[in-house]
């Protein structure tokens, strides 16, 4: 019984790749490619940073990956680039059909569990429209263990003193729901972007394109 | 003083892209395609193994990660397609100036260590020019925890009998030289493919377009 909705963030809820928009400004037709770029490297330095053991905040991975971007395509990064880059993440767009949807099981407990640094995630749900939606907000940051190390998701079982059992967790991310469904969560992958399924024995226990799918699942 | 030298072997003295000719005859037009993604959803399923407790040996995520490039370029693997291309794993390409460094640095012991499991690493030392200069060949599988996990570089500690301070460690992959560094041996990233540095405060002591570099920091 799903007590509990348990969303990612980035990619999931909120458009990463709506700051594409801003880097094309601030470097102009390269927009596309740092912004994917700075997203790819953003999610290896923290896993880079989880297996060996040298945690720091994801706003200084997102800090770091975005100066590997500018790098890998030759382009100079000041202070003012960068300090404006970064502050596109406190705004990111909310992909179109969530709101409604979080409307649609606001019976169930609705939290955001991410990566992201309490300085990052709490001005972008606050700036959003998903504010009064969503009910608790964890940051791996309180412990330090990046997603998808076991040691992360356990977090949001005693924050929340629930068992596995009472979670349904969403995100679009196919390493994080890899790590959640190890853990022992219920899974929703959502496939935004129509991926391939992973090739290894740990699947979701649902997929969709978007995430309509879970009022179906709870209701 | 540097005692061993400790080389990582795909990537490094091998080329694991020289699968790329195999493809291309198996897969006309997307040789490319297929080895480059075969080769980044190794090394991500190796991560996310390790970051989530389940691992399994490497020709497994090899196998795997063939599966999924597959799979991401539309075309169908059989069963015949998978075993030529994965037997191409037995035989990669040796990097050009490698035997010739190995040769002049022989007064060191040389040893490879390797996420490879050992029905992969002993028959590619094997059928190659290394299986005479190569001392020692060290498998993650023996202790089944992956670079770059800490854990995974101690065992070379433990299995030489050495301290830290007497490795000299060689990679071409940059997240190996941020764990290796890390864990506290004396690093040499060899950037083949001239990449921007990563953006870590982790930093290798030496950085060279190939291995000649060895015979100066060690002689």
């Amino acid at each position: 019984m799903i007590k509990t909705i348990v969303f990612d963030a980035y990619g999931t809820l909120y458009n990463v790749y709506s700051i594409e928009k801003k880097c094309e400004i601030v470097f102009p037709n390269l927009g596309k490619r740092i912004s994917v770029l700075w997203r790819e490297k953003q999610i290896e330095y923290s896993f880079l940073r989880q297996l060996t053991g040298n945690y720091v905040p994801f706003y200084t991975v997102t800090k770091e990956a975005l100066r590997y971007a500018c790098k890998a395509c030759d382009v100079s990064l000041d202070e003012e680039k960068e300090s404006i880059l970064l502050k596109e993440y406190l705004s990111l767009d909310v992909y179109p059909e969530v709101e409604k949807v979080l409307e649609q099981v606001n019976n169930k407990q609705l939290v955001i569990f991410s990566n992201g640094s309490r300085d990052m995630l709490e001005p972008l749900v606050k700036n959003s429209v998903l504010a009064e939606h969503i009910h608790q907000v964890i940051s791996v940051d309180d412990h330090k263990q990046y997603k998808p190390s076991a040691a992360s998701y356990y977090q949001v079982l005693k924050k929340l003193n629930l068992t596995r059992e009472e979670v349904l967790f969403v995100s679009s991310n196919s390493w994080d729901i890899i790590g959640a469904k190890t853990f022992g969560f219920k899974t929703l992958w959502v496939n935004r972007k129509d991926a391939p399924t992973e090739e290894m024995e740990v699947r979701p226990d649902y997929i969709a394109n978007d995430i309509k799918k879970i009022s179906e699942i709870v209701n």
